[in-house]
């Protein structure tokens, strides 16, 4: 039989908890029995809400905590300072191996800086990279760096590429994953002066399928499985993706109301428009792994759901499995 | 009565040329006697058009040239060689001042070389942004750079939110637009090295009306009128917003056509939804003005269509009798 995967679940952070994460929890441990969660906060709040569920007890255990980090607290300080927070207890579960990995809805910036320096890099990766899966017509593609690392530089891109294609391949199962380098042009000479530097890199190295450069126009449309770029634009593809959907679906609805005949039109698609634009909704993939690290941190959106919470928490199954931190070592060593 | 207003106009630029350019202009002339066409290119090919149409002969004019200048070309070498192109020719009559400005669909890289050499930039102004109109639920807002400068400085993207300002109030008639830095967090300290060197320049520009940080997110739901960011980033969200949608309207389509009753539906919706999706289109509003040169210069999309051409042109009626370019000037001069 396979060994349990444990999963440190923060169960303080985002604007639902602890309700929406401790649902989460119990979805995932009663869907999926390799899965032991440890819920950590605040035992009462905790308890109360656990009433309201039936799952099998050897699956799920409350970690107490007293503190909670805000999402406005600098992270650096917050890290620091509160030691027995639900984020920095949860991050040295996992440092300490008694869990696998981490799920927070919490402060971005605090489990960003947690990661770093509480469970810490992999030896030989230069930054660890925020990828979150992202929805295409297609399918889905992985975007990285997504709000870690400002102001990279091209030996940290071409590490993404190397740690995305190894989380596309053995979590999400696509083979040989092609690699995109997100840029303002198709041409090799195209984009500023890390484009132009990364490209030859990313040509040249041997570990990855480079498919060249690609326009933002083409991400929605799935034009590469790993979208690799510097943090500031993969946080502006990230939010571009959510603002344009979320404000053209308003749109639509806005539109099916103006007359009775697209009223009646309205309630007919319903159904239909629903269930295709759930697969085009950024919630739908779990959160976003934080990858190069000694161990597994997951950070999932701040308006998360338990069925965010859920598909985050089984997602570690995957990663445990395949051993892709493992994978990674031997990617990032080979280069070095 | 006021002057006329005369518009050299590409008419080998572009997918869709001659035809689709042809028809745009003599739209505009006949839809606004105040203006002048001259339509630049090959002379046999632009009059087998024109018998398509009627319109007054004085406000429109032929002017031969032989060559036209490819998309694929490298733009510096282009402009030139090309001394007979209708980019080229079309640039100096705005140089000579036989005309207020020029539209075109043709190379990118050529219009913002041949601006900046032949054109040439105001007085005191660093780069001429490009500057499209982009749609918003709440209505449009001035997007630039985007794409004309890449690795910008900070008192680059301070200039670009002030012609901004006045293009947005002069010409669209908005009355002390907002201007947002597009940035990766809401607060002053978040951002990269652009972004945190800007701010508080922004911020103690007496001449503009800064309301800080926007997110990519928050862009299409209308949260500032002047969206000031370096030529990457502006092109990331230009292309994500054309991205998005096109791949979410396609998804509906499709999604409509499921089953039968989704299919009823649809046919039932779509004159509302058309009307609806129509307001969220880039192409409805004439093309992007290059900012703070010797006279006008739009560049409208490759695949443009009459009515982006029409729009265009129109647009230069405005940009004319409110003297943007003089209004440009003292913004710039007062800093300096």
């Amino acid at each position: 039989m396979a060994e349990m995967v444990n999963v440190a679940v923060d169960a303080m952070g985002g604007d639902n908890a602890p309700s929406e994460i401790v649902k989460g929890a119990v979805e995932a441990v009663n869907e999926d029995r390799r899965i032991r969660v440890f819920l950590v906060g605040r035992e009462p709040a905790i308890k109360e809400e656990l009433k309201k569920y039936t799952y099998d007890a050897a699956q799920l255990e409350i970690v107490h905590t007293e503190e909670v980090i805000e999402t406005a607290e600098p992270p650096v300080m917050a890290i620091r300072k509160k030691k027995d927070s639900s984020i920095v207890k949860c991050m040295n579960l996992v440092k300490d191996k008694e869990c696998d990995a981490l799920v927070s809805a919490g402060s971005t910036g605090a489990i960003l800086v947690g990661g770093q320096v509480i469970v810490g890099r992999i030896k030989g990766v230069e930054r660890p990279p925020l990828a979150p899966i992202v929805p295409s017509v297609k399918g889905v593609s992985l975007l990285l760096d997504c709000g870690a690392n400002v102001d990279a530089r091209p030996s940290q891109l071409v590490q993404f590429a190397k740690m995305g294609s190894v989380y596309m391949e053995s979590v999400i199962g696509i083979k040989n994953p092609r690699v995109g380098l997100v840029n303002i042009g198709a041409e090799e000479e195209k984009g500023n002066a890390l484009t132009k530097e990364t490209y030859p890199l990313l040509q040249n190295c041997p570990e990855i399928n480079f498919i060249g450069n690609v326009e933002a126009r083409d991400i929605p449309h799935g034009a590469a499985d790993v979208l690799v770029c510097e943090a500031f634009v993969g946080n502006v593809v990230l939010k571009m993706l959510e603002g344009v959907s979320s404000a053209l679906v308003g749109k639509i609805k806005e539109g099916m109301k103006s007359s009775l005949r697209s009223k009646i039109g309205g309630i007919l698609v319903k159904p239909a428009l629903k269930k295709t634009l759930k697969g085009f909704s950024t919630e739908e993939y779990g959160g976003a792994p934080l990858l190069g690290l000694n161990g597994l941190v997951v950070k999932t959106h701040g308006s998360s759901k338990a069925i965010e919470i859920k598909n985050s928490i089984l997602q570690c199954i995957a990663f445990k499995e395949q051993n892709i931190n493992e994978k990674i070592k031997e990617k990032i060593v080979l280069e070095d």
